[in-house]
């Protein structure tokens, strides 16, 4: 598996300029290398539309896509995988379904969290808040760069740093051992989404090479 | 396959006496041959733990577990399938999932839905509102004895007649063609749920022999 480093998450909560298909098309041609679709609310046959939609941009541009909560959207979509909350289907039960080569990622806020879902077969971390967000109705208390290093040392799959993530924070978080990156808001409430996506590919590219 | 004919749907919305694991319990000793896990609020890890003790039930009772919506719960509990509103996954997208051997029912309000369900690979269609329900916060127009005789003559595969089936309504409804009868809260929030269950199956069983 090659785990991207810039996930751009999809939404239709916080703007609704763009279709989540549309979003994906701008970030990707912004430099984003996993799309993540994100629909919390509405009807699952909505979703399964959008959701389709936004696979097909992924497998046109051959860019990495992962369903956030909705195991059967990803098996409808045939998207690479799904990203679980600490409410959501737990790990090893969606491995159970999706297969050996899904991708699944894990939300951890905590550093004991992230080990069980390693323990439990997620290929990635996504850890945080490491910063402030607004993107969260009752986000769990910040953990800063210090407990975002805490974490990139207790595991040993990738760790994807989320929350409040500005391409001038880039750099310190992926020195503190983070993988890649995940943005929303960052990239889908910006007046040019693919121009934001731009900057911070061109953050994480500058630590990178 | 062979479809039950006394569905009934756990509740735990309408009451909380009972988790959904005990109204399986006590509607399959009344005589529900059918059950249908139905849980739309809350966490999904919640649900799937809800959903796998009901699935417990129904397997050491030998009956039939259905799940509302949720086409991932239905997969990881080993559920028979799924029931499906119109605003859930199309039914041949769940088919595709579940495969040929799954159960599939979905919820028509007007006879066009039914033909439709039909042609898509529905396995039973859930027919009504047939009478007045307090179950539902937008019930389409109550469809009454003759739309349901209505839906009965338009489809080939059994139609199960839902909302406001009383004991004493069972007779008029298999009459106008249906194949059973679901029942929520003509159960679920009844003093003795189990007795209630043996109400309609007396019903049933007076027709059907």
């Amino acid at each position: 598996m090659t785990l991207g480093r810039l996930h751009v998450l999809t939404d239709y909560h916080f703007q609704q300029r763009f279709s989540h298909a549309e979003l994906a098309r701008l970030a990707i041609d912004g430099g984003a290398d996993l799309i993540q679709f994100r629909q919390k609310a509405g009807m699952v046959r909505h979703k399964l539309i959008q959701a389709a939609d936004t696979a097909e941009v992924c497998r046109e541009k051959n860019v990495t896509l992962l369903i956030d909560d909705h195991i059967d959207l990803a098996m409808a979509t045939d998207a690479a995988g799904v990203h679980l909350g600490q409410t959501d289907f737990p790990v090893d039960a969606a491995r159970r379904l999706l297969g050996e080569d899904a991708v699944i990622g894990a939300t951890a806020t905590t550093t004991s969290q992230a080990v069980r879902a390693e323990e439990e077969g997620a290929n990635y971390i996504g850890f945080g808040p490491v910063f402030t967000t607004r993107s969260k109705k009752d986000p769990a208390k910040v953990k800063g760069v210090r407990g975002l290093e805490e974490v990139c040392k207790a595991v040993s799959i990738p760790v994807i740093a989320i929350a409040g993530i500005t391409p001038a924070r880039v750099a310190p978080v992926m020195e503190a051992g983070a993988y890649g990156v995940a943005v929303m808001t960052g990239v889908t409430t910006k007046e040019d989404p693919e121009a934001a996506t731009r900057d911070y590919r061109k953050a994480l590219d500058l630590v990178l090479t």
